[in-house]
């Protein structure tokens, strides 16, 4: 297995093209660290765009939702899929406002989804869903009978053509700004559990 | 002003629609807790879906990006743009695999977008934009400049078609699955800012 992905028309990176990678396991961190998909698609009344949740098994994205979910039944037709996935990690405090910014890993992946269609691999892919939610339960949780199964609606797009931007690190401030008496750096971002609220 | 948005056939919300909403209020209150908007637009390779920083102002969106941004170019040109903001907040723990969901609060708007060429403007939305970044610094960063301004892209796009989804709440777990032998509840996810890394 390679350890990169090809770079294509719609994958290159170009604005700030030092931030983007192609690399790997980098896009499996970020899509493994994220909870919730972007997936657009083109409709007869222009672009949508809505979140999702996912699983990402292998070099296999799998989007989830209902059976009347108008945007899965669209790109499960075989029609181009964008799914975007961002983890903002920070927040960049420069010298100047121009130069404030965001600390954050992004990926994108372009391609065309399938219908998941045999049972085995609905499973396996519910599982990986569910142990995102919570890793420790999803043995112990009643598993989805026949008619569940049925009702969830899983599209497969393959991990082809995808890339990774990241920004990190410091504010960037210009050198004539240097004497500007503000505080610089980054106020890292972090997503904590809060107290269980537990159900009646 | 009116307290809600009209319900088009874009916005209507199918799924879930008990989830719905196009409470003005709550749209604001969205869009002005979430960093990072999802934007969509067709291209003649597909859709494409990429993350930006905006702000809110009034009844108008900025979405903010370089000159050379692709997306932004896109949107500029008059197409239909989709832009997306979702607030995850919580992980919902069922009895079964099927139930488990997710809390979250989820924007999406549709229209089209306007370059925004007025300094007045734009210093105005961004001077919002930096407030979100950073409050308390707006007033004494140094203010853009007028290279700084003319390599700034904002587009506007109208908050007028517009809707919210929200779910929130316990896990709804099936009458016959009561009894099983699991916790349940709702494991909330909080964004909490880290220690701040000053820059060298």
């Amino acid at each position: 297995m390679t350890t990169t992905y090809p770079v294509t028309p719609r994958t290159r990176v170009r604005r700030h093209s030092e931030r983007g990678s192609y690399d790997r396991e980098l896009v499996h961190s970020i899509l493994d660290g994220g909870m919730i998909a972007h997936v657009g698609v083109g409709t007869d009344r222009g672009p949508r765009v809505i979140p999702m949740m996912y699983a990402r098994d292998g070099d296999t994205l799998y989007l989830h939702g209902a059976p009347a979910n108008q945007v899965l039944n669209r790109a499960a037709s075989g029609v181009d899929v964008c799914v975007e996935v961002t983890l903002l990690d920070g927040l960049v405090l420069a010298r100047s406002a121009f130069n404030h910014s965001m600390n954050y890993r992004s990926v994108v992946v372009y391609g065309q989804a399938t219908p998941v269609t045999d049972d085995t691999e609905k499973l396996r892919a519910l599982d990986v869903l569910v142990r995102r939610i919570t890793p420790d339960r999803a043995d112990i949780v009643r598993a989805p009978n026949a008619a569940e199964l049925a009702g969830t609606r899983l599209l497969a797009l393959p991990l082809s053509e995808v890339s990774a931007k990241v920004r990190s690190g410091p504010p960037k401030d210009d050198p004539a700004d240097m004497d500007w008496p503000v505080w610089t750096g980054v106020i890292p971002l972090i997503v904590v559990q809060g107290e269980p609220q537990p159900a009646e």
